[in-house]
């Protein structure tokens, strides 16, 4: 079988990279022959310390994030950053955390590249709103619970509560709801779920440090959601997840199971079986 | 800087793993390592041959698609061959098209496994709903578009239009909806859509075989979208995505640009470059 052949970073290219959702071992092969290649790697604070290790020994990496206590770039400056190294013929890795395009802001930094003529890539990233919840057990979709998933962001520009979303639309139509950036406002998200008809008894999942060795997961209820965070050590960044889905964590938590916890065959309590159907 | 120690494939597991949408490029490392490492590689039809090629020289390559004109293999079947090869001794790696818990039933397989007590590992993967837009210059996701994304697939498991989803609400609360398995039954969806209220100019991409060589992407509306449909030579795999976002491709195509096409560095029209808001 034929072997593929990859690109190759070339000088004054930049490659907006996405990292993944923090194991390094989520990295793709073109994130990974990026991080072997760029002359200077511009990385967020979402970016796992072990994925960069795995830069050329030359590299020079600039931080670039917009959390923790080194000071913030505004985004503006940061894609004119890009711009600038790049027409110092730099190869320019911008490592992002997850996916460039899923949450990202990956589109506005490459049509300010554009608008400059800088030549660019994109590469995907596994995107924690489904890897977090796979490590911790949780498929965002499962034949016999949802055909549907919604994902969002849990506040604005603002930093509050988007109203820019159909809260009741939302719990209507999505049996399952994957919120990034929410925990914070955890409350008044649960609140507008049950207000717009979506049961207290609904299970809600919070991954923290989804797929790093700091992974911590809380399963809760949206009744009780908002004290159960409140009573925790819980801090972002975190992936919530709304719906029956977070059942299956009980059949699915294959790193507990690694780690002895007895798993449950029919976490839905259906007494079925997978099926024969096979046409999804 | 420490560099990360990846897990080993024992004798005796299955791991459920991801291989992304098609290019070999983005498949994780936990991916790769699981290909140079396993005994048996029972993957299906939406796995490229490039990613295949990756396998050990001694591996065995068992086919288990449901696609194409080999004979298919019934879900159940499948992780009952997992269990047994598993209980074998071997090293199993179950290579799955995309995400195994997106749209791709690795819940179902995994709770076999449970329900005859052999080890497993799920490893995440690039999902084609985002990578097969990013590749076409479409974010799923972008500040002046939308803050939720709804995936959805396109037929249940009797082929048809799904009645599970509640396509009223999803036309109202999800600005841009990504779409698997969703191209055979475009024209009954697109309508629904218009009857809930989103607008027949409406932009629509159709991804076929999205981040291979063989990619090929089709602009048009939800007005047009059946008839286009009809009148191209597309077949699936596909990726239907519905939403003010496909306008961006305008600007952010980014394989058209490295092939010469002249991007728009303003694809919305509005004038406005980026801001400097940061919170998100």
């Amino acid at each position: 079988m034929e072997k593929p052949v990859f690109p190759k970073m070339e000088p004054g290219h930049v490659w907006l990279v996405g990292a993944g959702p923090g194991d390094p071992g989520l990295l793709t092969l073109h994130a990974v022959n990026a991080l072997g290649e760029a002359d200077v790697i511009v990385y967020d604070a979402l970016v796992d310390q072990q994925c960069l290790s795995l830069a050329a020994p030359g590299a020079v990496l600039e931080y670039a994030g917009k959390r923790g206590g080194k000071p913030s770039a505004k985004q503006r400056d940061i894609s004119l950053r890009l711009v600038e190294l790049a027409r110092e013929g730099k190869r320019v890795l911008r490592l992002k955390g997850g996916d460039p395009f899923v949450f990202g802001r990956g589109g506005e930094e490459a049509l300010t590249l554009v608008e400059h003529n800088v030549p660019f890539r994109i590469v995907p990233g596994v995107t924690a709103g489904t890897a977090a919840l796979a490590y911790a057990g949780i498929p965002v979709t499962h034949r016999d619970i949802n055909h549907s998933v919604t994902f969002l962001t849990g506040h604005d520009a603002g930093g509050v509560v988007p109203e820019r979303i159909d809260w009741n639309g939302v719990a209507r139509s999505s049996p399952v709801i994957v919120m990034y950036m929410a925990m914070k406002h955890i409350g008044p998200i649960a609140e507008r779920l049950m207000i717009a008809g979506r049961p207290p008894s609904e299970p809600v999942a919070i991954v923290c440090n989804g797929t790093t060795e700091k992974q911590q997961v809380l399963e809760s209820t949206l009744a009780t959601c908002t004290a159960d965070v409140a009573a925790s050590d819980l801090i972002p960044p975190a992936i919530v997840v709304v719906g029956e889905a977070v059942r299956l964590r009980a059949g699915l938590d294959w790193l507990g199971a690694l780690a002895g916890r007895k798993l449950d065959s029919d976490p839905l309590g259906s007494g079925v079986r997978e099926t024969g159907r096979d046409a999804e």
